[in-house]
């Protein structure tokens, strides 16, 4: 089945409109007529090549919603006309220990919504910069948010439960005091759902400008991190950092200000390496510097509904995609609060 | 109290006798009469002003094992010709978070055993390269073990502890699979101890030479990390590292070898930084690098206690207290196995 689709033939070339091809449904499939898809940092990382091992064409996007529009013979979760989502993760082994888990984002045969390996044409997954995709059920979340809100739930598949894993791995609660790092796309989502988890959030910006605005997010307090006496009133104090930063920056500047046994997870990859951190750092309060990637598709549901029940969408900006060449340039500037979204009917043409 | 002792008056000078005073005990006070002390690596970059801060005299020593021969007036758990000792630890607040948890290794207020102010002459704590020593019943600990194995009990004081807290904390036990990096003062008690806990212990060592040794120690498995083929047999299988080498080196070569969610623990602090650790290898599987200081008394007591129920004593080497300048230049060189312990009847001269 031919669908539209925005994607690039070469990583100097801009995304313009392809034709791709989606498989006929099988036993397990859901086929989904994508209405709104999330551009993600990710996006413009892989289909510049700035990230190894870009195929091409590339068709980005994994922040995909939409309506079922046909199952296969063996799917009962979900009929015609049912809401949905998908993310990040289209396939995995489906036998190992992760996968077992509900950890299908650490299955090393996980396979990502584009860019990844697949049988299908042509050969490499195509991800929801498009009008229709095909994905196996398990890989298929549902949504109960209102269908008014659809394209704002669009990026919680990447976005939301990429900072909605961690702060559930490192129990983010009442009673607890997180900090997150960065005001963007992820460091937006991680303010909202940190609130409404009911910990003591504590959002970390550069920017003066984006003291008010971290507020209106859900932050109690707003730290400008390049304010010495700010960051220095926060000594020894969080249990959890979520740093959301992928740009390489100063981690010891954060590391100070979490209290014995505290964690700061990083969500960002840097493509060059952050300053050496200071061990001593580490060893004098027994803190840890971990990371987290995305998060499984059973907590993915459980965030669905978690934010669906607190009222939790993203802050987006809704675009065309003939205008994504754009938007890229504007996110680069950090110029867009907080998410860009392609209305997928655009795609039409 | 006039009592001899063995520290240095100069970076630059050798380690040579000093006439050092003993407060008084206090109500609160134990005097110990110092049998063995051990060696440790921290003593020489105190004592050489390789660390900064170092306060002159320094006498240091912080793995004391003597026996009681008075008391103050409120002590009632100790009397005198017990068998006790004394690490790394000899006051702190006592009324913090960390101190009510028994953690007062993570007390801003703690004070070491050697270099940290105190009221008593000449104003910074001397260490136990001494004949005796005057300490808060709080920081002492009893041993259990035969007395004939007092030397060998000396450096569970700071070198078992170090490694048994990390073991205790990440939950090193059957079932787990645990690495220990680095085969000398502090890795030779890892592996002593994660084998005790019932854990797989495979010991990583960059010197074919410790093989065997390694294997004595308690190592079911044993990896020469310089060859590639060896370390990749482990990938992503270890719940836990433990990483006793305060040399800078490549993290990533262990971080990948940890399976999802599993922890590298440093208690060594290099005096210059490691090469950054690659990010992407905390995030594909949640992986985290903490950091280790010691342990609190209560944790001590447990380990000693643990320890004797193990029969596990140091691998030690006993020497005057005139031979420390050349026994720290054979230190320098890993020319020791494990840990080179004072026998303090050597300093009445």
């Amino acid at each position: 089945m031919a669908v539209k689709a925005f994607g690039a033939y070469a990583a100097d070339r801009p995304l313009e409109p392809i034709d791709i091809t989606r498989r006929t449904p099988g036993p397990h499939d859901v086929q989904i007529e994508i209405a709104y898809c999330g551009v993600c940092h990710s996006d413009l990382h892989q289909v510049r090549a700035e990230w190894a091992g870009t195929l091409w064409p590339c068709v980005p996007g994994h922040e995909i919603v939409g309506r079922v529009s046909a199952v296969g013979a063996h799917v009962t979760r979900f009929r015609d006309g049912d809401l949905v989502g998908v993310g990040c993760i289209v396939d995995s082994c489906q036998h190992c220990e992760d996968c077992d888990a509900g950890l299908e984002n650490y299955c090393d045969g996980m396979i990502g919504t584009y860019n990844f390996p697949t049988r299908d044409a042509p050969g490499h997954t195509l991800g929801g910069y498009s009008q229709r995709i095909v994905v196996h059920e398990r890989y298929v979340l549902r949504i109960s948010h209102p269908a008014e809100q659809l394209a704002a739930v669009a990026p919680l598949l990447c976005a939301g439960i990429t900072t909605y894993s961690p702060l559930r791995h490192w129990q983010a609660g009442p009673g607890k005091k997180v900090g997150v790092v960065g005001i963007g796309g992820l460091g937006h989502m991680g303010i909202k759902l940190a609130h409404a988890m009911g910990a003591h959030v504590v959002a970390f910006t550069t920017s003066e400008s984006k003291r008010e605005d971290a507020k209106a997010l859900g932050a109690d307090e707003v730290v400008v991190s390049r304010n010495p006496d700010e960051m220095a009133a926060h000594a020894k104090s969080f249990d959890l950092i979520l740093n959301t930063v992928a740009a390489p920056h100063d981690l010891d500047a954060f590391l100070v200000l979490l209290k014995r046994d505290g964690t700061m997870t990083l969500v960002g990859a840097p493509a060059t390496p952050h300053p050496s951190p200071d061990v001593f750092n580490l060893i004098t309060r027994r803190r840890s510097i971990a990371g987290s990637m995305i998060g499984g598709i059973p907590e993915t549901q459980e965030m669905l509904d978690f934010c669906a029940g607190h009222g939790i969408i993203a802050d987006i900006e809704l675009i065309r995609a003939d205008e994504i060449n754009a938007a890229y340039e504007r996110m680069l500037k950090g110029d867009v609060k907080y998410r860009f979204v392609i209305d997928s009917a655009s795609l039409a043409g």
